[in-house]
């Protein structure tokens, strides 16, 4: 890795971590018997698909037709969008059933409406619950609701039921492990109680990384679904669900400025690479993100006081222990760990690794 | 504007409100006799760039040397990097001063000390002047810093020094209209004092858009360089600072789900279209941009109440009123005021007008 080229904010991936993390999941899917299909849109790049290919995965996961599109388009064959049917978007979709095996998603009466007037949209189909996080989705109780929309699809669509999916991202606003399994529990019991609802064999599908990382046996569900894994990030550092060894990526920022007198460090390196995301230290300090250095190989952590405090459109301001501030100049480099790393992932698009390869992403925008 | 033709999150860009915007501002620094120099990185669009050129202006404002090189290849000969002078960038500024007019900004002693060895780098410079925003630059009292500074590039550097240059963001913390008055006048007073450490004509530069827009006559600056008054947006509108009719930019979003139980209304529009920038209502509850509704030529709010209250990636879910519950069905429009426009402009890049237009932004990343 060459870092005197680099002029700008720059992704740096470690592919190593990454690929660890990967086979990591993998293995834990596969002990369980459960489907291992990732989602793609924390890192949304072909090559780092082609990582978990080489895993094994032949099933994956994506959050827009868009995304879909392109990665059919290099080549996978098993996509399911796990976002709310996009009626907008539905020739899109048809399209696609042409060529790869597609599953949609139902999150409501009116969507299953709409399909009559689509008898050639082959699709498979969740019907989405909602387990207590309140994104979308229908409530895992609301069985009249749930079955009036299966049976509206059944008699009247081309679609083939597959069963139910959720997501419970409420895991991420845990304050302890213990939380996290326990809520990870309190979705596997809501969801099994779907089973009564068909006589036939459905899948069971969840999957959140806190979740998918904390727990070692998926038993009980068919298919997992995490995504963030891939590069953890800062805040799943401090929810205690992974290591620092695991953080796969993190952003080069150039340091512009060394303010003596606040010993902070001004970095180019903004909301426009970062995001604004934040989170809160256990001193109740909002955070942007830590700041590391490199060596030849990774980087590491002088000092646990080293946080962006502050972020513009362009600048990040980090508070900076003695450490840092003294082994850094004007014209260095600084790695940043983002708080959730699929923003800067989406923003920055272009991945660096320590091993000179670089990895084109994409935004499905 | 043919919204049937959206199937993503969309910027819709109300031109006639724009230009109001972008006159207003002009005619108000021309009755001052102050330049007026616009930060260009709220728009980041040519075409945009050419509506300021119809009001006389010619001096701009950008944020990094790659957003300089862009409205440099647009005909801009006059251009201020507002963002302390990157030294891995060194190379891009003095090649731009071969053909523009470049004024830098300089922070610290370290890139004075650096620019001993750029005898070719012809441009103007600011001294960076820190009033109490406390991002970058000297602090404004630091006189024998500033002067240390000063004295260092005049003898062993060719720029030419410019004058001071400061940006008040603390404006947009501000719980009152006073507050932001006062503010401007704190900022006018400190960098007033600045005018007695040299003997010759300098330039003072200051403004952010809440004072720009609040103060009637900016005597006392020679030179104002707001920005995001050109869409203005929700956060400006909660501090007073605007009007909803001189809110410019929207996202619109489709409509992917209604959820009947909770009252919400699901929009395929997220923080990747979005960002996660929030605001907290009179009542403490966190938002991240208003819903309103279009009609031929604009929109509407048909409800204070209809709040984004919480973005994942993809998804946006809108906490409702009656009113816009019943008015929309899956598959329509909905218009996102955001709180902060810039991002969704940064984020999204491509803008469509009300009479038809499409103007293509940029990202410089």
């Amino acid at each position: 890795m060459d870092f005197k080229k680099i002029k700008k904010p720059t992704l740096i991936l470690d592919e190593s971590k990454c690929r660890a993390n990967i086979r990591m999941m993998a293995a834990k899917a596969r002990s369980s018997g459960a489907i291992f299909r990732p989602h793609f849109k924390t890192h949304q790049t072909i090559e780092i698909g082609e990582w978990f290919r080489e895993e094994g995965v032949n099933s994956i996961t994506v959050s827009s037709v868009t995304m879909a599109k392109h990665f059919a388009g290099a080549g996978w064959k098993d996509i399911t969008i796990a976002f709310p049917l996009n009626l907008r978007e539905i020739d899109d979709a048809e399209k696609l059933t042409e060529s790869i095996n597609l599953n949609i998603l139902i999150t409501s009466f009116e969507q299953a409406l709409f399909l009559r007037k689509r008898p050639k949209l082959k699709a498979g189909y969740f019907i989405e619950i909602n387990t207590g996080y309140n994104r979308s989705g229908l409530d895992w109780d609301d069985h009249v609701q749930i079955m009036r929309i299966k049976d509206e699809i059944d008699h009247n669509a081309s679609l083939r039921f597959i069963g139910f999916l959720t997501h419970s991202g409420h895991s991420y606003r845990a304050d302890s492990i213990d939380y996290i399994t326990n809520l990870y529990k309190d979705t596997l019991a809501k969801c099994t109680s779907l089973r009564a609802l068909s006589p036939d064999k459905i899948l069971l599908s969840a999957g959140d990384t806190p979740s998918c990382t904390l727990i070692e046996n998926y038993k009980g569900f068919d298919e997992v679904r995490p995504g963030n894994f891939v590069f953890y990030d800062l805040s799943l550092k401090f929810l205690g669900v992974c290591s620092f060894e695991q953080l796969a990526l993190t952003v080069a920022c150039p340091v512009v400025e060394k303010n003596m007198k606040r010993k902070e460090i001004i970095v180019y390196g903004g909301g426009v690479h970062l995001s604004k995301e934040s989170l809160k230290t256990s001193e109740g300090q909002i955070i942007f993100g830590k700041a590391v250095v490199y060596n030849e190989t990774g980087w590491l952590s002088l000092s646990d006081k080293d946080y962006l405090r502050m972020l513009a459109q362009e600048h990040g301001i980090i508070s900076s222990s003695e450490e840092l501030f003294n082994s850094v100049k004007t014209g260095d480099i600084i790695g940043i760990i983002p708080v959730h790393a699929k923003w800067p992932a989406d923003l920055l698009r272009v991945y660096h690794t320590f091993n000179n390869k670089i990895l084109s992403g994409f935004s499905p925008k």
